[in-house]
């Protein structure tokens, strides 16, 4: 699939609120779960609020266990509407006999508390699966969650949503549709249990340029394909992942209701919105020191590009390799002999390149001798390419992962705790 | 599918060398790799040799790449008939450029030194893929391999198929046929890049039962599929993978040619053998501190059963919640979801189970309350079993898996050296 992608981006500040006319804000409501020594101590509910009803879309897990907060929200916006988001971490309310009706009960105290329906509000919850949620400390937070509602909430609100992240992963650009200067702006959570061939994680964006549902849906399933669903830290797909967007239309701009030069700006915004989120997460993977890229090319089609680009970033020989900056170019081979994919091994060649340099490792199905200092210096930086050419096509894809550390093990080994 | 299983056992000792009639030997040829900072301090050349002319099978990687070795071997054991094995490990000979030659050249030397033509040998390599194997070693160290060939030499055959296994795994058992007492034995290597649905690790298998080639293939198919294709270490299929067996067929017995009784005694003998090296295999998978078995069953079908049973105890998160003790139970479902089969999760129940009790931890889709220091006693045992019931019908499976650990990063981010 080619994305229509058009027209020009700058790079702005603001995450979900760098649009006009979005709130956000982030409380520390207290929220914990059985296991864990301590209740969180940073914000752990976010509400972000347009000032007008929203064109809104969503792309939801594959997990055929999926979270409460799922299942509601894709009734709220099944009319394509939207007015704004409640979201919590710690705590996934997945797996409980009264999920769904908590995730409802958090829809109804944001909307009584903004003066909204119910049905006006996308609910999402991430964290520990399987334990009933405290609704107290929701229903005690809103208050001031609402009261706090700025233009400018968009680290209260973002801190809110984090579970294990070490970064706060935000984004927003501003584009040019029909003459209206527009701004589009993201947030993302995620950085374990994130596997490709789904929505992956919790990712909010807000937008202000005019769109119908119905192409806000159509370029949100277009660019999920190549940015997020092309990420992969653990191979785990989660319960409660979702990306949803809301597009006001206060920028002014006519509506974009078909797939014409307009879209193409809005999609082109989208698309560098979610890929810089994408390697933002992949990067920020549970434990990670090493964001890598692998580009294949070269493949009978896409499809089998893309099946070899995610067999060799979701390889632990592979992944542990990269942790340890050692050049075992055979398990590279190895990953790409066991995709499930029609591949000529024989025809298949490899480079790895980095700020380090560039360093030829396999080429026509065999290893190639290299220097090994020269491996080194391309293998110690925190940006790795892994270039594959499989010699059979025109097919190509690019997919993002990172290194398996200690780190990965010691979070997820206590991770309740 | 059911094995035809029938027939008692006893557990004897010798492993490859149990059987009637079967020599092993293992010296440390000297083999090493590029980036390795020292030759390996242990034997890293053996030889398996029957006194006389036998029945021969094999099961073979399904990775697209496959090492040299594996070509070479397919073909010498086409007719159904081999005489010995020679394996080498720290070098896998696997996408070099001359690698067939190298496998051919190797059975030339042991072929020369017994007295046997190469087509007579089976040959086998384990360790670094994609560096050029060094056929010197070899040549000088096959003449006191071969002149130390003896009825007692599994010891030494084992140590020099080891690359980062912990423990030496091998088995023997004795059973009856046609009033005879037969003999079967074998050993395998194999702790990392080892993932289900393939023909896993290197495995040599040694008998004095008589049977024909055909039935003795049919036997190791069979048992191959729910034995070592069920246990999965890290998700990495190696191109290397080979289960070979060898029948000599001097117990006397009536030779074995078709599904009768017989051969559901031979099949069951061959069952414990692989059954008790799949176990090992998966407790002494890479760093590993647990073994875990996942048995499924009320699947639709047994097909199902080993789906889901597969992506559990291949699930990362799953395998760093064994090796820290927490009873994570939202991992299980949020696995049970991504797993590739027919499931409704609200039938899906679970228990774990260890010699520290027995702890229920889903039912019907929902995370139970549970005791937490009960849950400890379960998890705190070496050996841990996760039941699952899918409540949809009478297909069940067994998989083997290990935790996931800091060791296990440690061994693959700096394997070569």
């Amino acid at each position: 699939m080619e994305l229509k992608k058009t027209g020009d981006i700058k790079f702005v500040k603001g995450g979900v609120c760098a649009a006009k006319g979005f709130k956000a804000n982030g409380v520390q409501c207290g929220l914990s779960h059985a296991g864990a020594s301590v209740t969180a101590k940073k914000n752990d509910l976010a509400l972000i609020v347009a000032d007008k009803d929203c064109a809104a879309a969503a792309v939801y897990t594959t997990n055929k266990v999926k979270g409460a907060p799922i299942l509601v929200t894709k009734k709220h916006i099944s009319n394509g509407r939207a007015r704004a988001v409640i979201v919590n971490s710690v705590n996934a309310n997945t797996c409980n006999p009264d999920g769904v009706e908590k995730a409802e009960k958090m829809c109804q105290l944001a909307a009584d508390e903004l003066g909204l329906k119910p049905e006006d509000i996308i609910v999402a919850s991430t964290g520990v699966i399987g334990q009933v949620l405290p609704i107290e400390p929701i229903a005690k937070g809103i208050k001031p969650l609402a009261e706090g509602l700025s233009y400018n909430g968009n680290a209260a609100a973002l801190e809110a949503i984090m579970t294990t992240d070490t970064r706060p992963k935000e984004v927003a650009v501003e584009f040019e549709i029909d003459g209206r200067i527009c701004t589009m702006g993201g947030m993302l959570k995620g950085s374990g249990m994130i596997h490709p061939n789904m929505a992956t994680t919790l990712t909010f964006i807000t937008t202000d340029a005019d769109i119908s549902p119905e192409m806000l849906q159509r370029a949100l399933d277009d660019v999920v394909k190549v940015t997020l669903n092309r990420v992969s830290v653990d191979g785990d797909t989660s319960t409660n992942d979702m990306v949803c967007i809301m597009a006001s239309g206060t920028a002014g701009n006519k509506t974009v209701t078909k797939e014409d030069g307009d879209f193409g700006i809005f999609q082109n915004a989208l698309y560098n919105i979610m890929l810089n989120l994408a390697r933002m997460m992949a990067r920020d993977g549970e434990g990670a020191t090493k964001l890598v890229e692998c580009a294949v090319s070269g493949a009978e089609n896409d499809k089998t590009a893309e099946i070899v680009a995610k067999s060799v970033i979701t390889s632990s020989l592979f992944k542990s390799m990269i942790f340890g900056e050692d050049a075992n170019a055979g398990r590279i081979y190895c990953a790409i002999g066991y995709a499930d994919a029609d591949v000529d091994i024989s025809k298949v060649s490899f480079d790895m390149v980095s700020k380090g340099g560039r360093i030829a490792l396999g080429k026509d199905g065999c290893v190639l001798e290299f220097d090994e200092e020269e491996a080194k210096k391309v293998l110690a930086e925190e940006e790795i390419q892994v270039l594959i050419t499989l010699g059979s096509g025109g097919g190509k894809a690019v997919c993002w992962g990172c290194d398996l550390t200690y780190d990965y093990v010691k979070i997820n080994g206590d991770y309740r705790s």
